[in-house]
């Protein structure tokens, strides 16, 4: 099933369900009024909100048109949001841009940080910074929401616990990582609010394109309606979910409704299609990692970081071309206190 | 007014307000069931909670017998827990200990790192860990729970977004931390869940010993039935509270109910009573620090971490002696997937 939180003024908005081809919605709050309370008690909800994914596939309850601009993150705010970066590619590429050697311990223990999650963005909500300069990119990944993990889970647990799959894009600040980073504390000011599409689905919608630890199929990145990355999220991704979730488990429980999350997806140059072309590159999610291959390359990056104006467009199609997921769809705004 | 989230089975538990001498409670939760439901609505829901803490003062209402052991943490989880790290001299023990300078940068722009919030332990929950050499270690702090803060917000907006404080165990695997931090991500594995008081109170039940930024007790930490450690948290906090809220809504608005910690309170040897003395250390609030002076001192730590079986106590008195927030009381036990 397809579920989707709608707007409807309060702080955690509605669930509703959505038909597979996000043509239509149904109103699901008369079982539970929101997805965090779903994830909270979903051995018994889930079987409710399946037949109701049934009915109306059926046309056999009252639907209204879905419009993904009136859906919210699926959590509008969660009580969790880890983030891996389990395509070790892009982390070998911003340490080679550097000049750095990669520790080889990287290939076998994942990266994981904490994400601020009390207030997330809107799918279609512009991304609104204070500066321009503090260099604004985008990070498209793949995340799962679990349900409740008991510390130290296997990694068969931690793959039973898998409840839906969306999309992210983990807004990030690059010009302000460096110097937190140095501070030693991890991300903070660098990873601002976070943006989900519009859909989170259960794994069984995705077909064989999930094997129950990644998703196949290339995760479609545009900037200002042009393509611009093509990375398979399937292919590269060092640490499948199971091992994410697992990691983020070692030392304590993971509460129902936690969000894991893939790291921006990245494609060694080569993998796929391609090396990048003119017209996009093929296997990136961010621009910093275009810029890394730039400097590697040339000695200097070319493409620069997000502009107030631009816009970044996230998505997933299936085999036969339909949307999976809905659009991440953001513009990029100075931020103002007047609004 | 002293609010308090009683154990009823459920995952974010029942609001009840709390007579100031920790006495008696009277449910609260026909007015909002939830303290995190409270935040949400603070402007509206405030008031009749002040009007029941009233009436409960005068026994106009209907109360039962208040045991801090059968409290939650007051949000048993949050959408935020960010956690500074404003007793700049613990940061400067920590890396004296190591030998390393420290940067001049710290003693002006906040350490702050991104903690867990799905799942606190309950303030008499025993801390469970998989492996006595993780290094297990307290961290006595002092938090803040704030309603809604814009990005950029003012110092003055801050301080006036300040609704309730508590008390904290900020958990720490000591033994993890240096290899995580390494990796250049911050802290996951080496903060595993955090305990709270059994109680938060609005700013007004603190009296004077809370200036609007700092407060001004000592935090008593007893270790195995003995007092450990006497530092007063309104000594050597280098950002006070509002400097901590400010610095966390730099790039991102924080959500109603976001927590803030103070860090772990350190005094400078030679603040407050004096150097540490034998029946128990004045200054500090961790073990860590107290091997970080022996390091210093004697070339060698001595004081061992938290060994299973040891009983960790964090509690702050009023100038009469009476508990403020109710009392941390956990035990250290060996963490079993059988229980």
């Amino acid at each position: 099933m397809k579920l989707a939180t709608m707007k409807d003024g309060t702080r955690d908005g509605r669930l509703a369900v959505v038909s597979r081809d996000l043509t239509r919605f149904t109103d699901a709050s008369f079982l539970v009024p929101t997805l965090q309370a779903a994830l909270d008690d979903w051995g018994r909800i889930a079987p409710h909100l399946e037949a109701l994914a049934e009915s109306l596939e059926h046309g056999s309850v009252p639907s209204q048109r879905f419009h993904e601009h009136d859906a919210r993150s699926p959590l509008p705010r969660a009580y969790q949001w880890a983030d891996g970066s389990a395509y070790v590619n892009h982390v070998e590429l911003v340490r080679k841009a550097r000049g750095a050697e990669l520790p080889a311990s990287f290939w076998t223990d994942p990266l994981m940080y904490q994400g601020g999650s009390d207030a997330f963005l809107d799918p279609r909500e512009p991304i609104r910074v204070v500066d321009e300069a503090w260099g604004i990119d985008m990070e498209g990944e793949v995340a799962v929401i679990v349900d409740d993990v008991p510390m130290g889970a296997t990694l068969a647990e931690a793959r039973a616990a898998i409840r839906l799959v969306m999309l992210v894009n983990d807004v990030s600040l690059r010009g302000l990582i460096p110097a937190e980073l140095a501070k030693g504390f991890g991300f903070f000011h660098g990873k601002p609010s976070t943006a989900f599409s519009p859909l989170a689905v259960t794994p069984d919608e995705l077909g064989e394109a999930w094997d129950g630890g990644r998703l196949h199929l290339p995760l479609l990145v545009d900037l200002n309606g042009k393509p611009f990355g093509r990375a398979n999220a399937g292919i590269d991704m060092t640490f499948d979910f199971p091992t994410l979730v697992a990691h983020a488990a070692k030392s304590r429980p993971l509460g129902a409704g936690t969000i894991v999350g893939s790291g921006t997806i990245s494609n060694k140059l080569g993998d796929g299609p391609g090396k990048p072309v003119a017209e996009g590159g093929v296997g990136y999610a961010c621009i910093a990692e275009i810029r890394m291959i730039e400097t590697i390359e040339a000695g200097a990056p070319k493409t620069p970081f997000l502009r107030f104006g631009d816009t970044v467009r996230i998505e997933m199609r299936d085999g036969s071309g339909h949307s999976i997921f809905g659009a991440i769809e953001q513009s990029v705004e100075r931020y103002s206190r007047e609004g």
